[in-house]
This record gives C-alpha cells, sequence and structure tokens, in this order.
C-alpha cells in the first residue's frame, strides 16, 4: 500500500484514534497500541495542567504514537486559537485537530468560524487539521487558507450512522489536494472499509472502539477493516450492475 | 475467532470463493490462494468430462482447497439433483451447493424446487448449501428437510449492490440452526465486513473479486475484511443513536 | 390516470386498505371513506358469526367498498383454504387475500404453503390475491398456479420501513403479467407515492393509517400520495445522474 | 393545513418551482399554473433587458405568482449583491434567491460567501432566501444575519437522488427559527411528501418537473405529494418498529 503523508510526515496506518469515553486510560492505551494507529486525539480539557498528576499522556507515551491536540468544546475561532495555543505549550506539538462546534447538543461544526480559525493558525506556523461537515466548497476555501488536511463528517458525530455524507465526500475526494481524513460517525469496521475504498486518505474513529464490549479487539478490527479498504481502493472495485449478471456460464450442459 | 462448522467440518477462513469470470485459470488459483479460502465453488458445466484436458481443477488442487460444485444453469429440481450426481463422481465430493433459476435474466432462485431438491438430496447422503433468497420462512423449512446451511442473497447476483436484503438477513440470522452464508452482491470488502459484523456465518464472493484490475490484492483485501467483520461482530459493536454524542467532555476548560 | 383492473374488476383508487388498530369501528369507517378505497381486507377472525353482533362489517357497509376477507392466522395451506371457504360463506365473496405466515414473530410469509394454496383456491373459484415476499420466480409460478394478483412486501408487516425490497419488486414489476399490490411495511405517504411510481399497480396500508394520531387525515394523505406517485409514472420521471446539472443557464451575464 | 409564511407574506402553496430546463416557455407556464405554486425561481441571466423581447417572463404574469430571483452564476458576494441589485429593477422585486457556486462542475454552494451576502441583502432592504448545503450551524449564522429562509439541499442539483442530507434536514428543522425550504435533489414526488413528512416548510423543485416526458402531469403529481407530505406530518406519523407488528390479531380461530 503507498503511505499516507501529511505536513511531510509519513504514516504507515491509515487509521487515526480519538481517546475519549474509554473505560480506562490502560483500556486506551491497550486499545491505540492494538489498533496501530500513530496519530491520536487528545482534547486539551482532559489535561490536567498544574498537578501534573494527569496520567493520559504518559499512556500514549509511545515512539510510534504522534499526539493531535484537539480544541473540542471551543465555540468560535477565537477561543480555538488559544486553546491550540495552550495544547502547543502543554504537549509540544504543532499539530492541531481543529473543533469549533457551538451547540451543544449536535456538536456540528462552524464553517466560517473554522475557516477564520484555520487562517491564523496556518500563519502562526500550526499544522492544522478541520473538523467539518462534508462540504465541499469549504474544504477547497480551507485548502487555499493553508489547511494541511480536511477532516468531513460522514454522520453526526457519536450516531454511528456511518456515511451519510457519500454523495458528498465523493465529491470531496475527487477535488482535494490534501488528504481527506472522515472523522465522525464511523460506526463499524465496514464503514472505514466503505470510507477507504471510496478513496479517502485516513478515517479517525473514537466511539465504535471506546463503547465495544471489547476495546481492544474491536480497534484490531478497525485495523484490518482500513487495510483492506485502503487495498480494494488500490486494487479498484468493480461497478454496481442494474441486471444481474451470472459468475458461472449458462450454456446447458443439461440440455 | 471462534470456528465455522458446516457439516462436521471446521473451516478457519470464513470466505468462500467462487471460480468464474476470473481472466485466465491462473489469476483464479492465486486469488484463491491469497484469499486463504478453504470452501470453493466450482459450476459443473466448466469441468470437460471427456477430454480430461480442464485444467480448472488442477488449479484449484490444494490440500486446504474443499470443492463446492454448484448446480448453475439448473432450472428445477430434476436437472440440479442430476447435476449434483454428476458433480459427486466427477469432483469425488458429496457438497453441492444449489443453485436453481429458472430466469437467464435475473438468475433469482426457484423456492419452490429448491426445497424439492433440497429434501431429495439430502435423503441421498448430499451435504447440501442452497442459494436462495433472503427468506426467513424459507430457511426454516430447508432446515427442516436437512439443509447443512443456507446461502441467502444479499442483492440480485453479479450486481454488487452489497446487502440490499438486511433487513430479511437480519432475521433469517437470529432464527437459523444452520450457518448462514452470505452469497451474491457483495461488491466490495465493505459489505463482506457488513455481513460479518451482522453475524453471518460466512460469505460468498465472487464476480468483485474475478473482475477487479488486481484479483489477487482484492481477495486479499475480501480476507481482511471478512475477519475484521468477524472480530467485531465477536467484539460487539455499538447502537446507532438519534443524536450526536461527544467523544470528548464539554466542561469548558476556557471559560 | 388508467384504471386498475384485477380479475376483470375496474377499479378507480389504486389505495387498498387494512381494517386492523385502528381505535374504533367509527375511526376504521371514517378512514376508509376518507381514503377513497374500494377494497378493504378484514380478517377473519375478527368477524363474530355467531352473535351476528359483530359491526365492523355494518360499518363498511358502503357500495363502492368491496371486501376482500383475509387468512391471516393460518399457519399452512390447509387452514388457509379453510379459512377462505369460511370467509367466502361469511362475506359472500369469492374474493381472498392469503396470508399464510406459520413463525408468529415476524409473520413473515410461507413460500411453499402459499403457492400449495393458491393453486387450490384457483380451482376452486376464489379470486386470489397472495401475500408474499418479494421473490420474483415465486410470482412467476403464482401467475402459473392461477392468482390473480401478486402482494408482495416492502419491509416487514408493521415496520413501517418503506420499500427495502426496491430492487426486487423492480424485478417483479418488469415481469408481472398480473397486478403487482405492494403490501406490508409502508410507513407514510412517500413510501405509497414512491412504490407507485416505481410502477406498482397499487398498495395496501394499514398500520400507518391506523396508528396515526390522526387516522382519517393520514387516510387523505395517503390518498393524494397515491395518486402522486401513479401520475408521475404515468408522465416518467428522469433519471438519477451522477454529476450536477445547473436548472440555471451558466453563461456569466456578470463578466 | 397551517399556512406557509415566509417575511410576512402568505403562501397556500408549499410548492415552489424552477423555471430552467423546460422545453419551451409555453410548457413552462402551463407546468407552472399546473403545479398550484405561487413563488417561482427566475435566473437574472435569461432576461434580455435590452431588447425586452424576452418573454419569459410574460409567461409568468398571473396575479397568484410572485418571482423569486436568483443569483445563479455568482462567484462570491460582490457578484451575487450586484446581481441582486440588478434584479430588484428589472424585476420589481426585492426577493431575492441567493446562489453562490465558485464550481462550475458541482455547483455545491459556498457557506463563506453566501453569508456575507445575505449580511449585506439583508441590510439592503432585500428578503433573501439563500440556497445552502444542508448544514446546521451555517443555518442558525444565517438566521442571525437576517435571512429569510434557508434553503437546504437535498442532494447535488440536478442529481434527482432525493434526500440524501435527511440525517442533517433533521436538525436543521428541529433548530430553525425561519422557514425551511429544502432544494435541489429533490428527483420525484415521493422526495417532495418525504420532505413535508419530516416537517420542512417548503420544496423547490425544477429538474424533476422540467424533464419529464409530460412536464405538467409532473407539475400536479408534485402538488399533490407536497399537500400529501403536509397533510401526514401534521397527523403525524407512527415510528418505524424493529420487529413486525400484525396488523390483524393473531388468536387462532382455527384452533
Amino acid at each position: 500500500m503507498d503511505k499516507l503523508i501529511i505536513a511531510e510526515k509519513e504514516f504507515q496506518s491509515r487509521l487515526f484514534l480519538g481517546t475519549g469515553k474509554f473505560g480506562t486510560p490502560k483500556i486506551m492505551e491497550d486499545a491505540v497500541l492494538a489498533s496501530g494507529s500513530e496519530l491520536v486525539t487528545v482534547a486539551l480539557k482532559r489535561i490536567d495542567f498544574e498537578t501534573q498528576t494527569d496520567n493520559l499522556l504518559e499512556h500514549l507515551h509511545h515512539p510510534q504514537i504522534n499526539l493531535l491536540p484537539n480544541t473540542s468544546g471551543a465555540r468560535n475561532a477565537k477561543e480555538a486559537v488559544f486553546a491550540a495555543q495552550l495544547a502547543r505549550e502543554a504537549m509540544e506539538t504543532n499539530w492541531v485537530k481543529l473543533e469549533i462546534h457551538p451547540d451543544p447538543k449536535h456538536l456540528m461544526p462552524d464553517p466560517i468560524e473554522t475557516l477564520k480559525a484555520t487562517e491564523e493558525l496556518a500563519k502562526l506556523g500550526f499544522i492544522v487539521m478541520p473538523y467539518i461537515h462534508a462540504d465541499p466548497v469549504l474544504c477547497k476555501r480551507l485548502e487555499d487558507a493553508g489547511t494541511d488536511a480536511v477532516m468531513p463528517l460522514g454522520s453526526p458525530i457519536g450516531s454511528n450512522k456511518g456515511l451519510r455524507t457519500s454523495d458528498f465526500l465523493e465529491i470531496i475526494i475527487e477535488q482535494s489536494k490534501v488528504p481527506v481524513v472522515i472523522d465522525a460517525g464511523i460506526g463499524a469496521p465496514s464503514d472505514a472499509a466503505k470510507a477507504m475504498e471510496m478513496g479517502a486518505d485516513a478515517v479517525l474513529v473514537n466511539t465504535a472502539i471506546a463503547v465495544s464490549e471489547n476495546p481492544v479487539e474491536m480497534a484490531k478490527a478497525f485495523k484490518l477493516a482500513v487495510e483492506a479498504g485502503r487495498m480494494a481502493f488500490e486494487a479498484k472495485l468493480g461497478r454496481e450492475n442494474k441486471t444481474a449478471k451470472a459468475s458461472s456460464p449458462l450454456t446447458a450442459f443439461l440440455d
């Protein structure tokens, strides 16, 4: 399989993980390791700066794992930029997953503030990966603003509904010059495989692994599914057919 | 992963392959080997009995590969039983994939003749695996008739449309006492993964691999996807949610 | 709109109604009248033969309304034929909606017993309308057995899931020489409209109207939707397009 | 049915029409009249200002029909505002359907420029109805900017794919304080009915009527479907059920 490159960094794995909702930090660690993921997103809010007793980061302290602080909870560009700066200090990385969602119920991302924050963060030298609605025009504008990837959603976050936005993801993938990472809504390995088959560059999964009865096994399942989907994309799938086509010839030997 | 058992035979792989539509017998052989499949279906019609020059079977001559002759082309129970008997002679196996489809355009299976043939073949000592519509009641009647598995379709054969019958497959899987093998319509690794996530015991794939630009890589992709789906089934997935659920906590550290 | 003919009888309305689950017989009557339906199915079991006090039939005593007794509850052909004969006596009609479902949980129809009962009832002079799975081959066999219509399901009965079987309904509609009436699963007027757009000859609706907060208004809504769908079918719809097509020309006047 | 009010204007019909793609202006006029529509959108570009010979507007000169000039072809806020001002002069209305799509292939709307133009046009006294992606946060921001309605798309324009964005339309409808008009992608009366059942305030249809073999009949079909969908919304539909529910009681009278 060809490799994924974001902002000149090379990734072997096309599966990114979120760290929320796990039963314990240890289960999270085991699941992350089982997934083979090299990019793991962490909410800035979950880091305890003062007491230094927070061990979430300790559990992610492995050579292959890169941290992707996210700005979850930010309601506008200003809050997000501030959060990104704090994260850069705290986690010693200039990568940031930009999340701006003013509505606490549905957590849908704000296109206007996200574009504004992307412009600012890019100027400040951040590697920016914005979480957005599956909006093809917004993706192009984020490119112009200097984004390093786009992270369109598959369906509402945490809904496990899969790739409801596939008609728009197809356009985004066709047009994008930066990597496309499908984020939110991926509820099963089959969804992750499908995203990769469509030509997405990577997927980010959290809820589906964290709330499984067996997060470590589920992480492995996602690992395989992402590889399967990417292999199928590279080997090229056939198309849907309107009429049945027999796999076996019909020259009737019985006549 | 727990093992699949059909008619007291144990399978490591839950991926079955069809052998039609491949460019050459060699490509077919390579794809079958790459898939890890242990059960491969062959149309009786494609075997050249008289000259013994047919080398399709030679290409399937590997210790781990079991042949599953199919009755493709049979239009009623009588033809199918006759074909199964010929196949038993020719391929030295009492396993048979029962396919009866009177309509050459859509190749949909005939429920009445399939039940009749299953009854007869079971009495004649065959291991019977009938290809059928995703009809829950028919599945129970086939069980009563002595079938060893049921093979409901996901969508019209060769259509690559995936699991359009999932509402009915769920009922079949819930009720069945024999293994459920999803056959027909599986057009991508994501479809195979989804079938396994739903609890199917195995899937049979042909067209999607054979018509790919790279059948060997596609066979590997299906192998991984089937494993991913089975692992996810065993690790148990969460449910679809109506409302967004944040993966990260929202206690606003920014306030 | 062209008229629907079943067994030489002409219908103005392509909406058939079921009579179960309504709050009161009066609400049922009002909904049936509002729907414009001319064919209404009644479960034989709900008729109280002995005391003659059952007023369900009284509420359906209108010149335009034809009764279609159904054999709901029958678990095999023998029970269904017996029920049809009772119904012929009691309701003075030789029309019968054949329902055979051995499984009380999912109520899926039995293809084998339904074919057998259709053969017998056709010989006994009944006008037979069998409720079946969306099985294209079974539909052709029912035709050969003398059925007057076929009633394939859209999705499991009472599920309100709509036309999950549309891939198979399309084949059935394309091949059928008798009217195709979509039964079961139609949960909203949009589902009924879609069935008609696909070329179905009629739809049968019960649950969606009966359990609505306002069954009479809902019956009117279904009436309009069925008319809309049929008109669209006759006026012919365009096809789905892969690429966006502007409704307005793009010759840029602004340049 | 309760009435639709946009910017203090009352509408009897919840079906809005586009005027592109019709074979002749006369067919367009007949279809508009048959649809009962009271709001009809016209591309500014199609009006021939200089020679005054354009008769498109003449064909729309009916007392019940209100014109809704659109800015189709505009690639940014500046062009759109200029177009709206021209239209106000030419068509003597301050209503405007705001369309800004920089990409001529997919014609997806630009969220950033659309918000900017809405702000400006609202200040300039226009009644603004912006065509947008089904983006819940953008809808709220447009409200804050003074929009009079929001027009989220169902699927890519001209694709006839229906309501692929329904997960997001549900959120938009739940949250919106201004009328929600579903625009783009509505390919059949069943799609229009479904939009109304979901609680949309109105739908805008163009391609599906204009390219039908019989646009006048298709316009009537959409009229009925929109009425059906609204009636169903007001009468309240039941929910999808996981398990089959019999419409007829199962107390076995046959025992």
